[in-house]
């Protein structure tokens, strides 16, 4: 191998690959497998149709300048347009505080090269959280603190001690209908965050891809509307609410930091896909996108809706659901005697995929817990196989009583 | 800033953006200037209707998931297509040794930061070479210390000098038609570079955006097809030879390093835009890809005849310019007394914009040299304009002589 650093030598799949690759390999064999263990949008309420006259469009209006080089800065009308809908989220931007990034996961990775370029690097981040953040964090080097989560986000008592013993470079969040825990934190919380961020000179990363997938009452204001210090970069993504392969996301920050992020771009890919650019702003500025959203919230709460019905009915007492307000994701505390592996097993047996929640834990806990993904199955095939698993887990509770 | 560490501090824009914004000034005051100075291909000559013609074939015979989530190893019948394409430069290549990368710059980044994470990082280049792999290398603090262009490449004695005496991460070079300086390469110093990185137990990193834009004679076998150690690692581009706005380019390398590189993928931008990787594949598979290379070789070689005649017409004696044989760049030794920098300004004045040499320079050097970039200009502007730079060169000499 030429690729033979110690960073190389560390480097290997995310652990949760262990079940994605179980899950191909059954695809592979043409076995039709019930996904709850993904977390993908579901592709038929992409815009397809309206991509495609807008792609035309591009292609009859403009000329081959559209897919020249492109600026590392991003395509002005789109940084407009995501600076104008920022507004939902109580956040005010001007296009120079909007950085375009290949999607969400681009964008946490320029921060953390950013940020976690000298010694001794320490993020903190929600305990569990997103299993590619952990892998990203880690990938350059940094300590990486779980703090606790609760109803309303994360253990803002906990993170202080960690703040008042620890120099953070920074603390990532996923406040809105986390994944994998469905939670969101409260408007008390976000608000208290920024103060602990400003008094131990640290940073936020607000990564919120959900944020516009709510199914009830208001979008929550991010955390950043509440950023009077300038210390909070907000993340965000058309992955969920558009579709994931244009790869087009984007970060909000002072722009100094955009600036900067601009020139770590012509050292890295330059700047994002023009066409993509181009296609993700005409949807945004000449179609309904409000409707499209009301139509993705309806059909994702509908699922959460099945999902959380077919929990509450029949899985067994003292399984403990959290039931989000939006995004993407159910998240289940089993009866504490199962351990998520051998459920995953034994559902995964009967062609129904589930993921331990073990993988988005920072320190190995977590055994007892189960992440379901809600959004590419409809709800007569949750509700039928939900109640399938409730069946498995109840029979895996009886043979462990009668080995006791 | 709220991005305030010290890489962070230390990132600013490339010095030749000195220059480049100018441009950019003189065109928002909508003053047209002759651009010998960038580095981009012809939007004329990208097959713009094709590329229309395919993304429209794409969303009526595909279903939405070809936005969807992309697998991070790339778009498999576009690996395909790469490995078969890889034959031209006689580099045998299967689908698993291709790494889609987005474009070429990406790749350079990635490989920089797979193989620049350790202590005391060197990388070795041609001096001048592309400047903003010399930044992307500086951003990874590496010491980048360059190696003397000769007719045939670089130095190879003065590179085993330092070979000898330096820990080397790897050697990085641009060996058809460089950018800057036009040259190209020798077979036998491609052969002998293979056995010093074997000796030395270093890496090649042959970045090769040019070498399918050949004018004359056949393509050049790439380093990589004498590379029987593993020890090259390839870089190929689609912005030169279909279009850089969709931001497709690939790596060649072992299949362990491909694999590794993938891994970093999912820490970063997690896979390509899917609909590019489809676009490029098309265009590759189903249209005439050898016709479109030949057009833009006829184009780019009578814009560079058109060049070189001029300099060795117009320019003053004691001019030398290196006539390359592909690629987009010319490259001019000023007679002795003047200074790039005062050629440039007082070209810049009667709008016509070249790049002093010294910005690609990884030593300082390089005052009295001029990259002029020919792709972009139709040969009867180019033969005024050059002939236009040889009087203000005479002028600045007269007024030099008249000082004396």
């Amino acid at each position: 191998m030429i690729l033979n650093s110690t960073l190389m030598q560390e480097i290997g799949p995310s652990a949760i690959r262990s079940i994605t690759s179980k899950n191909a390999q059954k695809a592979a064999e043409g076995i039709y497998v019930t996904n709850f263990a993904g977390g993908r949008p579901d592709a038929a309420l992409f815009p397809y149709t309206e991509l495609k006259e807008i792609t035309n469009m591009i292609f009859s209006t403009e000329d081959a300048n559209s897919v020249q080089y492109g600026p590392s800065s991003g395509y002005m009308p789109l940084r407009n347009e995501i600076a104008e809908l920022m507004k939902q989220m109580q956040v005010n931007a001007a296009a120079e505080n909007i950085y375009i990034s290949a999607g969400a996961g681009q964008a946490i990775s320029f921060i953390s090269r950013a940020l976690l370029s000298d010694e001794n690097k320490v993020v903190v981040c929600e305990n569990p959280t997103y299993v590619a953040s952990i892998d990203t964090f880690r990938a350059f080097r940094a300590d990486v603190i779980g703090i606790d989560m609760e109803a309303d986000g994360m253990n803002l008592d906990q993170l202080e001690a960690v703040l008042k013993t620890r120099k953070v470079q920074f603390i990532y969040t996923i406040p809105d209908f986390q994944n994998p825990t469905g939670t969101t934190m409260s408007l008390q919380k976000r608000k208290r965050l920024v103060e602990l961020a400003q008094m131990y000179n640290t940073v936020i990363v607000e990564d919120a891809p959900y944020a516009m997938i709510h199914f009830e009452g208001e979008i929550m204001p991010a955390i950043k509307s509440f950023d009077k210090y300038d210390r909070v970069i907000y993340i965000g993504s058309f992955s969920k609410i558009v579709c994931p392969g244009l790869r087009v996301g984007w970060i909000v920050a002072d722009r100094e930091s955009v600036q900067k992020l601009i020139y770590m771009r012509m050292r890295d890919d330059s700047f994002c896909n023009t066409l993509a650019e181009r296609q993700i702003f005409h949807y945004l500025h000449d179609y309904d996108f409000e409707s499209h959203l009301l139509k993705i919230r309806k059909a994702y709460k509908s699922r959460k809706d099945a999902m959380i019905q077919a929990i509450r009915s029949d899985f067994p007492e003292r399984t403990e659901v959290i039931e989000p307000n939006g995004g993407l994701f159910a998240w289940i505390n089993l009866p504490p005697e199962i351990d998520a592996m051998e459920f995953f097993e034994a559902g995964f047996e009967k062609n129904i995929a589930v993921v331990p929640g073990r993988f988005f834990h920072t320190d190995g806990g977590g055994n007892g817990t189960v992440r379901l993904c809600f959004a590419t199955v409809e709800e007569p095939e949750i509700l039928e196989k939900v109640s399938e698993l409730g069946k498995i887990l109840k029979k895996l509770m009886d043979t462990k009583k009668r080995e006791v």
